[in-house]
């Protein structure tokens, strides 16, 4: 795999940070930009030199558009997407998606995913969705570490996050600042909605290990702080939520074999709340496992996706998730293909 | 897949955790055992009912052997499984081998791995080579985490195990139970040999992540007792050896860019070592994980090469390690490629 060309398509965080990791790469060239930053040019966005990048509003735009894959950072959810990838679709493009959905979108919109699944088989091209979480912590890296395992009774995962670098769009999906009662009346009308991605990670782990889950179920709390807590973009008083602990479990026969927990909260030392990403395997053997602190989500997002580009460009046509595509890593290229072939020849 | 016929050569401590693992799982039959067992049927050996597979010295005894794949136990290095595994190629079976060397064989012997790679295209058949450690904890599971990193510059892992289960022949190569003069001694004899597989997983990790090693170090070091430490095989006074701490070194450009440490003793609590599986990656962003206490190497290893048989039998021909197989994880067949395509379909 000598050069790739890539389309970038969403220049939001992650999409950015994609770019400036790509732009690194001489095995790389950007075959466009779409985005809102339009006219300017790409490599200003990403804070370098200019590429010759124009960025533009809309796919047509583009005009003829020679790109093998398409980093798309736009939309979370299935069916906001699904347009998007069926322009890159008949364009010939494989797609790598940020959207939490796109990780397993099997889990909520089955019908879209087997249309999509078989519009790319068609066009023999593959669509891949990844990222740090759902992508990694509570989906990929348990599934990995359950490869030493004979049998596994039961997935937990919590990811503990340090919320105090974001600003105050994220801090409002999650309540910081409100009241009790205010949290109450976000969550009912929508404006807390804390994390995307437990069934997708659920999905994904269940059709890996051969488990029907027969229940589901949710719970969003409120993280309320004994202390003052406060952060470039919000100091909060005691008694006020400075976070959002979210979880999932999925059931089978009525007992719990996959519980996800989330939560997310501003200035966590404030209270000695312990920050990282934390696995229990119960299985034959236990494995517990942490990473401390957390795994940076913004950073890894956008590696994820970069270093998915080469297994991805070798992987199978179709709609594809993690357990289908060769072991991740990091690579200039995502997987040295040619260079496994070149050792060997 | 439907049902896989897996042919057992080697019934140790590993190939018979193996056997009893696929005796539980009804998509798998056994194809026949060769083992120094002679003539005992595979079941009493695992501890079951009768099988109906006599276990017999050599693979000329075997007849017929109608298998899709070999669980290979039987030597660590690859000069010794070499005529076995060209016997395997030549009746156009598959092979997952527990040997250490054969993590990644171009490390110590290439002539030989690219024989068998030649070989095994020529008879689209695959080799692997799994395990715990060479094969998970220090090459895989860094491998698995560097994907959340746009860039690595250091990778070191540590395992420290608890060596207490083990008998006279283990704590033997270990040095357990030795003066410090006599462990020197045992090094220069060969009888004290540590651990066999930094080579392999440092050659795995620089292939996956493009880096070229220059410079390559080993050391190993006797581990001393300050207290009196015993296990069921062993006491050993103050002052003598109780395991060994075995390292390595792999440098670019005159910097480690990879250490390995594997110590090994019994009885560690004795003195509050801490044990444990700990992955250090230096990179953007940065990430530090512990598995504590370490994955239990016995059972991990069997279950490896148990999980390792849906992807391998869906890989691609030729011999191949970790970075050219999909994620793996826990299943009753290693991978569910028909069970992806039934969702699919």
């Amino acid at each position: 795999m000598s050069n790739v060309r890539v389309l970038m398509w969403g220049l939001g965080e992650i999409g950015t940070r994609a770019a400036k990791m790509l732009a690194q790469r001489p095995q790389v060239s950007f075959a466009g930009a779409i985005s809102h930053q339009v006219g300017q040019d790409l490599g200003s966005v990403i804070g370098g030199d200019d590429l010759g990048i124009e960025i533009v509003e809309s796919p047509q735009e583009l005009g003829v558009v020679e790109a093998d894959i398409c980093l798309l950072g736009t939309h979370q959810r299935v069916p906001d997407l699904v347009p998007q990838i069926e322009w890159l679709l008949d364009q010939g493009i494989s797609v790598i998606a940020s959207g939490e959905e796109m990780i397993f979108p099997w889990a909520t919109h089955p019908e879209l995913a087997d249309q999509l699944n078989a519009k790319a088989r068609a066009a023999g091209v593959t669509i891949y969705g990844t990222g740090i979480n759902p992508g990694f912590v509570m989906d990929a890296l348990p599934l990995c570490l359950s490869s030493c395992c004979a049998s596994v009774e039961r997935i937990d995962v919590t990811r503990t996050s340090d919320f105090s670098p974001y600003g105050p769009g994220p801090l409002r999906s999650l309540g910081v600042g409100l009241t009790r009662e205010e949290f109450e009346r976000g969550l009912q009308s929508g404006m807390v909605d804390g994390h995307i991605g437990f069934k997708e990670s659920m999905g994904v782990i269940a059709r890996a290990l051969g488990w029907t889950i027969e229940e589901y179920r949710e719970d969003i709390a409120p993280i309320v702080t004994n202390v003052e807590r406060h952060t470039a973009h919000i100091s909060v008083p005691p008694g006020n939520v400075v976070g959002c602990d979210h979880s999932a479990e999925a059931l089978i026969d009525g007992k719990v074999v996959i519980r996800l927990s989330h939560p997310q909260q501003i200035a966590p030392d404030a209270e000695n709340a312990r920050v990282g990403d934390f696995v229990h395997i119960h299985g034959d053997p236990p494995i517990s496992m942490e990473i401390t602190p957390e795994i940076e989500g913004g950073q890894a997002t956008a590696a994820r996706m970069v270093n998915a580009i080469g297994s991805v460009l070798e992987g199978p046509p179709g709609l594809v998730a993690m357990d289908q595509l060769t072991l991740p890593f990091a690579t200039p290229l995502g997987r040295p293909g040619t260079s496994v072939g070149d050792h060997a020849a």
